[in-house]
């Protein structure tokens, strides 16, 4: 029978422990090994909405992007959502275990589907350390940002972007999912043009006019939502005997007006 | 009908947050403050056996010294002591509620009990800081040592007693349930010749040594657990509809050989 | 003759330097407070397109919101933005000064422009502490949020709104300029059901949708920027015989697509 | 003629200063390396006593486990024990030093003789990193809890013990003389069922219940004094001119009721 | 019988412990309060030296300025100027006291007695707190800057000084024995023309130039060495019974060439 | 053209900054790298006296020993000496460029040519990091201290020295330009009885008697300003084209009385 060690044992596979960040929380964070799984939820978050679909699911386990517990709690009540989420998870039997920065660093993570699926060619990580690292860099044909904005909008899903043009065609590509936008010298560095990422604050997007870098934020759920398919996929191909599935409630909270 | 919200709000009169150390966790620490309650089990400490004890009864609500949650935890799994007490818990519906660092200072607390239990006349607070302090003193009649401990040993159920002879009969006593030997020399600098408290180290029996002091550890359980039937009275003369419970269980898992 | 330290100790009585922040950087940041004014250029930000409209007026003194120097500088060069700008006002004698947090907190200020802008009424502070403080509250006809959505937008120029549904109509609405949103809880536990900031992060818009908080993120710019105006106008009624521009050439630099 | 300096290079080779932790104080603590040495007197403490037994016998050097001085004194006076110590050390020409945790470690030293007097087999380093570590594990023959209580009070010479009850039986034994409760996990990791050591506190004895290890606390001074025979031996057996007395006055000052 | 602790009682009358900087060592450093007392060396430093002087004269207490002990010790060795002081005083019976930065700033103290050597009046303290503060400043009659360095040099019996010359004729003087150079700001918004100190670095000159402060350097020991005198005198007059002595043998140890 | 670039890559080559101090701060502080350079005034500070002397020969550049940039301002005002030294510099189109602790430590940098001008023999780096180091040692024929100083006033053009006679003839001497008597021990540890330095304090000359080391402040100018000569013969000899110029009015500005 397969259970929890198992999934976590193969997930370490896909993003070891020590691809994580010394900041992060990744692993097995509520429930119990051995508890044996035959239904597995995977979404990008753990909130609420997600615990509740795995239980109307029937699944034992949720496996997630985001960490359940980020700052340690000091006490496990139903006045935040954190402590929501841990009580509907112990009092349902259900697990829940994340990769979340190892998974964004990993081959095949986060930041490989999100090149993927924006359509880069020649991918290579940017500025690796012993092979490894977050943002990824690839090439598209040569072309004016409306049109590489198209591309994005249409390929993540978006409801909207937000931008600044840094006054060059779009040709090589910097990508980082989520709160990337830090990395903003690493990508011209590395020779790009253009830089997709997400939670973009003012002086940033002046930092890259400065910097003469289209700066793209394509909203931290669309850039990371991707690899929440591929996941569950692999999962799903390599313990067959187990139903995966992905969440279906699960969408961005915040819309464009 | 009576909520885990009325219980908290009547330790709060008890011993009031406001007087809890800067490091300490106390007050609302599992579950969910409108929880109905009918049934509570008040126990020294919340580990996994009392939480067990607390389902087989039935009660809704366990209320005990020691905080559920002292260190936050990373994770809530069945590899810790406090993530199987946490999914215990929350899988049976029981709220958790302490008063700890506040119940040592608060009038009738910890260390009030224990000098009632003790014997001590003329209790006073030692140091207070708006009227509000740790360390009690009292007077016995003057004694020797040997007389004293007998009625340590026998008054607070203790199986041994450690202690250092300061070479002066007792008179002055200062208390300290748990471990208070740090407060040695407030003990001393307030007048006493005798200090019982628990947890002590090899150093801190020969500080006391070096000042003349009688240093009595009769236990961290035994100079705490007095304080449990003391709030459980009160609590239940508080709340007559509701049956409050010591647990019976619960008891010091160190012996003497 | 009117020098930069009349100007200076005007905008002192506007927004006093103690109502800052203690991390913040205010009031006389480049050049020299002898120098003779007679035109003054008012922006939200110094960067260096300001700077070279304000060389091209023949401005002797610019005014900003942003400071100037934030991070100090190790080096002043043409390598970086801040050392352009510095460069360039130091070559040109030109002078520039600031009111930043402290601008926020004061009377009149930026919330209170803000919150005049948005057409609350009987607004005031949230959480004052010897009666200043950052955020605002004030009311609108109850409405539903599309309908505010469009005051936001329309009243602040905006090009594009991102924002949570919060599920409750609008009324009673908190507003903070530039990045804000770790007030929420305030604004919430304030009893507002409506928060206008900018610079909103992915979890923070989860947060509220958590609280039941109506969250409008109406960009950095748009929100801060109606003081500009309001600057402009009290500086130039109280120095008749100087002329005061605002700058024509700064606008966001972000788009949405 | 034999100095100070001799007798300091012979206890470096026992127990090298590199072996010691980053927090503690040991060699030459008071006095001067050139002073001529005809006799020493070895003991576990520098404490007063032992001085003024040191000057009695005509000492000229006394030799320690703990150090004489741990927090650096900002005085010397009469009003502190630690200050009457170097008064009277350097008065009497006196010299004291010490290995500490340096002994703790070093082969042969504190915990290698502590394993020794309590008859295990098989003893080796627990987690050794480069060769070296504090705690020792070894076997002695299967036997129930009880029996090997009455052995380690026997064979330490204890007026009484403290334990935990693992709920099994004696095997595998870790030591670690003196307050080495910290290290519980690493025995537990190491295979073994029974730590002995000592200054345990309330919540480490739980823990151990926990983890199913009997846990002993047989005292500071028992569980380190048998190094001093040892240590008082290999010294006299470099040093045949030299008359090495071990402390006839230095016992433990607890007791047990 | 006067006692060590009748002179540090006086002392405290002089330089109270409360007007001592917080990272200071002063009172009783070395000894036994209950010490007899006829005879008392008073001098800047407590150098070994001094210690043996004391000792030559039959004195039973050493009182200066800096204290024996500044960084705490962690051993009390012949290998170290501290360690061999404290060894010979602990030796000959003799105890040491001081008061160091209470005296600077006490009335009649280092500063008080520098501003009176120099011949200053009208002397006022410098930003006193609660009328306690460490500079004077008071007023010479106007004179040129070479005037008034002959007199620093013969009133102080200097052997040279270092100066730089701040354009300005010599009126208002600060003063501030030992190492205040760090006082120079306070010193200029004082008003004062002039600041005797000691210990001057290459870029507080040039920070003097800038202000246009004329700053002198007389030697950290010739500003300060004043004061024994006074000192000496004060103990003198108090206890008429015990004889009280300058040293003869500290001087600067620093030459000029 | 020759541009700054081309003299930061060559100064470089005299003093990597991989050699600088970690507190540091050196290189390209004011300025553009693409100036033309044609003239270039050398000296060891860049003090206001110091640009206004490269404005008036017509220098682009300023090579200094000291940064002009050493703590970051929060302001560039003509209130501070460092404001007023880059608002001059800025609105003169002069760029500045330095080399600190870098200079110190190079071959043939500030130590070397310090060494090389009292005339050390077999000159050494004193405990060398791979091959890199701040203090030098050499050897003079060996001769009374009277001597030795008679030698350093005349080399190093001192008005004035300050010194401690540690009891050595002089044979084996140590220097450090600048503030360097914090490596004292190490210049008796490598076996020298003489140390050149400056910026000496009260404390350390102490400390060098107790030493038994001859200790000289020789002026931290002194010490360090005969590297300009050099530095400015190395550039001038490397671009042909360009006019290098040492500055003719910087001069320490402290003098002796």
């Amino acid at each position: 029978m397969t259970t929890v060690a198992d999934i976590l044992t193969f997930l370490e596979t896909l993003a070891p422990k020590s691809m994580k960040m010394d900041w992060d929380n990744v692993g097995m964070l509520c429930g119990s090994k051995s508890t044996p799984v035959t239904k597995i939820l995977v979404a990008l978050d753990p909130f609420e909405g997600v615990c509740r679909e795995a239980a109307d699911i029937g699944a034992q386990l949720i496996i997630t992007h985001h960490p359940l517990i980020f700052q340690a709690p000091k006490a496990i009540t139903d006045e935040t959502s954190i402590g929501r989420s841990i009580m509907f998870l112990c009092s349902h039997g259900i697990s829940a275990i994340n990769a979340h920065t190892n998974l964004d660093q990993a081959p095949g993570g986060v930041n490989d589907v999100l090149a993927a699926t924006l359509g880069l060619e020649n991918v290579e990580i940017i500025n690796p350390v012993n092979g490894c690292g977050l943002l990824r860099k690839g090439e598209v044909a040569e072309q004016d940002l409306t049109s590489f904005l198209t591309t994005v909008k249409e390929k993540l899903h978006c409801e909207g972007l937000r931008y600044v043009d840094g006054g060059k065609p779009v040709h090589k590509v910097a990508v980082g999912g989520g709160s990337c936008a830090g990395g903003m010298l690493e990508a011209c560095d590395a020779g790009c043009d253009t830089f997709v990422t997400a939670d973009i604050k003012y002086n940033q997007f002046w930092d890259a006019k400065d910097l003469g870098l289209n700066l793209i934020d394509a909203g931290h759920f669309h850039t990371e939502n991707p690899v929440v398919a591929v996941l569950a996929e692999k999962i799903a191909a390599k313990f067959p005997g187990i139903e995966v599935k992905i969440s279906e409630t699960h969408h961005d909270c915040m819309k464009f007006y």
